[in-house]
């Protein structure tokens, strides 16, 4: 039986120390809704942006879109989950961060619904201030609006996994949907957090021949070599650019990389970027998900090396499906995993927002 | 006959005037060469970025890279045009600018020939000190080489629509092969020169169900009208960079374009025209053919609005194909046609340059 | 105020008279439910098919899935258009034929609706004897289902254009979004139909350089020449398939058509139409609604030609939306609406199917 | 030093045993010329094809198009092979069996060069009475003409790994270039001969989900399950075709397969595997290359069902770089190798062919 009470770790004001508050948990749940207590929920680099106030939005606020748990109660109507398997009070499931609303310009014309222009992110778009309050991960429940994309999760394949992988995943897969890895490719990664990671994995899934990441620490560039990355580049041990691009024109002879995918989020990773593409090449700016102003960019170099460059954002839930179908059916999962490298209670959110802040872990996640 | 002296006018230092040489005219042609005396050529924009030293090519040239004339001369082998039509001495014939390796990485494994690593182009590409020295347009005769790709041209197809719609027509039928208009897209060029004039037609020909173009000066924003646009603005009536945004945006309601092609030549261009597509669409930089530098861009943009941006650099020889089928088959031709505004004989040569330098013609031509 | 029954045209038994039955107008229209009084419903060939018992239907049905009504009353909810626009009883409103779950595999993780496992669409999927029984277009109302795609039509639009292109406009665009035509393409109509028609005006209006047209009888040949069309082959005075074939590559030389549309529906037309294609080229299977048993087809045309074929099933809300902006933008909604041959009143609907079913008219309508 | 004569296993009649005669091997190699002494040659499944008179040939023939040899002779200006790297004579090398024109429609206009109208194969086209004979790979020596396509092989690269893919995985590349296996997709072969296991193996390096193999015999199946299919069914353990495509939806459930590739030759192959896509998916047909007649078939089910059908013929020299690129980098190779099972000297080619027609061998070759 549900608390009366979830705790939730409520980011207040952007730059300081989230605070811990209580809110009543909905002893009735609304048609179509589902009332989940989470087991775990991971930190995602867009909530330091969120929390540093780089991007817009209602505080108060609970974070955490990134979520697995079990369902507590079930609104009527709500009897299948989006594949269609039958939900009962229990099961364990995650569920696609984002509500599109299906009727405007970008969901019906041009099914881009991922440019909803009435899109709403559980941990990011709720004011926690208003009823019901628990829309967001860090917490002890969250009440999931109806039609919401709700997973149920096999037993195969454990919650570690979900979180591990994260929305990194499905924010990959999506962006490699739009930007495909064709058999034989030579793949280059920008950036080693979880959307590099989880772009290796998909180049290497997708029959690329040869796979090289650029980033740090090393801690994680270790984990690229995990992941498999045929070469991996220190952004510490080569900090100078042309240096760097030098060394990923050896590896991605004879003239740079087929694709290369941005998952680093600074803006001086893009003209960097476009220089390591060979003549004809694609790349995918993938990592870009704050505003972080304008950098000096030569148009000059597009039209002359004849490039595709593509953007990306956020995924549908249909890639969530792809991704919960991937992880169960490989390796990827254990490795996926295995990136859940720090744990905190709920009482500690801040210290695992810290540990991602700072670069120090493959994932840290909450298990309230 | 053909005279044993060729007069061209041949760019010896940037920013000077072309001065007026002669050259031999070669009495022996060799294997699968071809003689041609030029009647007609056009000045590209391209020639005035040439002019300016704006590209690297080996000085002195003769310039004129878009040209009609007629055979003079066959070298042996030398029996049929690119399509596989017989060749004789008289015919009239267009030849597309560039020659490619064959053999190269590009040529071979990625199917991009306009990268050729080997890619040299009569007009730009060739010493005018070396023998045979007759490589461009600017010319009474030209030599062309064995292997060049030569079009005869059907007695339905004037020598102003082929001029007229010069290299300008090839690129933007190259670079809307590698970025579709689609039946009913709302479509913005920026530039109404030559180069954003083909792509005007192209669109409206390709099913475009609205076009804008954005450009000056005045004549020329009357020839985008003719050419079917259903909206022009001026950047001199508009000064603006937002306030012409906004007027854009109000014709390519409700969200922007679904395909805005850069057809300037500014790298300014580039972060104006990414604000004009709608999210989700396609911005095709076709117009930075000279390397004017850096400027500031914002890649969040790219990102959030999930774009796609597409290079093109020049054409395929199945494009020029492509050009005059499309010309001799509609009512382009007499529109391209109607382009050519000002005639210059050779001796004059400078002055059809300053006319187009200082944007005062449709299009201008030398007739040798 | 509506009638207190709706008189509609019933299909009660295969291959028998529709016979004219009355039935309840609603006098309470439900949550996003929208009672129209019809003002004109085309006959559709596939209307003949269903006539004919070719496709699995419940009896009795009324017929009719291409209608522009006014409407009548408007049930809690239903406030605005599938585009945004406000809907007001009196409005003149068309709608898609069908409804989709919107939650199965098709649906959601393949996004090809027009598979959706549990369609349904009026006129066709609903059986009279079930309340509210007004399903169907040969009525004088019809009540909309919540979740309908309902369009209203601008002023500028005549209802006979939006009948006379009817749900072969959709069809069709359906299609050639699948199996896009390209600028410059050969292209091969097989039907001079309502579907074959619209595929050519789609042709024409998205930069074919060539349209042929094979089909009968003459007057609708006449229909083609008047969409542009630059060949006809008529079937009767070219009775001999291979007499044909000659023709057509003739007319498409060197080699075939780049896109061969089928839009007949005989079995007979595929392997007739494979063979039109030139190597390489695509064939667009639209026409084949009913199954009309086995044909036989040699695989090996398929492998030696690199052929791509391409089937493509009704169509999408988005694609009315389409369809409807194309006619309201251009000249072809004059033509279309010419098509209108044949009216009809509901009282004489045998007549109406009879017309069609002769290939008689251009589009037969009732006007209830 | 290469000796005077070659001997060469020659068919001279259909179906009747090949015949060894003797060639005068050159002694002058002209310009762009290669003599090569074979040391492996590859029995095709086409070469059965062949010698049972399916396709059309001018006989005599010497058979034989997969082959490796070493560079005995090379003729002036050949020092490079397709790649650019430098070739010497010793050098161990394979080549393409094909020669294009580069210069036809579709060469040119439409860069399907494997539909050239002027294409000539090694083992195929060439009447061993005409000199110089020595262009098939069932001989000691082959004389290769200029331009064709050579790949010098690294050490790392066992020859048995080549003539063990052999033209069956360029073929397959080819075809899944036309139709991309994506990340995640259910993927039914039929066939598991050469064809079908390339094809598998190209599935499971392009990220697909589920693999099926239909085939027969055993020996071949347990290949498949080598290779990594999740499932084989075999053609003699369940003959019924309804049962197979029960069994195979059960496999590829909820609906069917994403792609379903054909390699099996027979024409009835092609409905079974229409039937085994899910609705909008895509069938390769890839494995029909002699023309056994025609098949009945139900073109309503590509309407229907939405379906993608991509034909595909043979293989460009750019797909050979890739497959050597692919067996070089993966374990591919090894499992290629070990297809090859029999091996023959030149006097026994019949037993070779025997062997393959009666589909005892994994892959069978000529050791000269």
């Amino acid at each position: 039986m549900a608390a009366q009470t979830s705790e939730a770790a409520v980011l207040i004001e952007y730059k300081q120390p989230l605070q811990n508050r209580r809110y009543p948990v909905p002893e009735n749940v609304g048609d179509g809704e589902a009332l989940v207590r989470i087991e775990m929920a991971g930190i995602c680099g867009t909530d330091i942006h969120l929390w540093r106030g780089e991007l817009p939005i209602p505080l108060p606020v609970i974070l955490g879109h990134e979520t697995v748990g079990r369902i507590e109660r079930l609104g009527p109507g709500l009897t299948k989950d989006w594949r269609g398997l039958p939900l009962a009070v229990g099961d364990r499931v995650t569920w696609t961060s984002s509500i599109v609303c299906g009727e405007c310009y970008y969901c019906r014309v041009k099914r881009q619904s991922t440019r909803c222009v009435g899109r709403k992110a559980y941990g990011i778009s709720y004011c926690a201030d208003e009823a019901p309050h628990l829309r967001g991960g860090y917490a002890e429940y969250i009440l999931l609006r109806a039609g919401s994309s709700i997973f149920r999760l096999p037993d195969t394949l454990e919650t570690e996994a979900v979180v591990g992988s994260g929305c990194a995943l499905m924010t990959a897969i999506h962006g490699l949907e739009r930007a495909p890895v064709r058999l034989s490719d030579t793949v280059i990664v920008q950036g080693a957090g979880p959307v590099g990671l989880a772009a290796l994995a998909l180049a290497r899934e997708s029959g690329a021949a040869k796979t090289i990441v650029i980033g740090a620490p090393d801690h994680r560039l270790a984990l690229a070599s995990e992941f498999g990355a045929d070469h991996v580049i220190s952004i510490e041990a080569v900090p100078d650019a042309k240096a760097r691009r030098e060394l990923a024109h050896r590896y991605a002879a004879p003239f740079g990389a087929d694709i290369v995918v941005e998952a680093v989020g600074h803006p001086s990773a893009v003209p960097e970027g476009l220089e390591l593409c060979r003549d004809g090449g694609t790349y995918l700016v993938l990592g870009q998900y704050a505003n972080a102003g304008d950098v000096p960019m030569n148009p000059h170099t597009i039209t002359r090396k004849q490039l595709n460059i593509v953007g990306s954002w956020a995924f549908e839930p249909r890639h969530m499906d792809q991704a919960l179908n991937l992880l169960d059916g490989t390796e990827w999962k254990r490795l996926f995993a295995k990136q859940v490298t720090h744990r905190f209670p709920l009482a500690r959110a801040n210290e695992a927002l810290d540990t991602v802040s700072r670069h120090m872990s493959g994932k840290a996640v909450i298990v309230p």
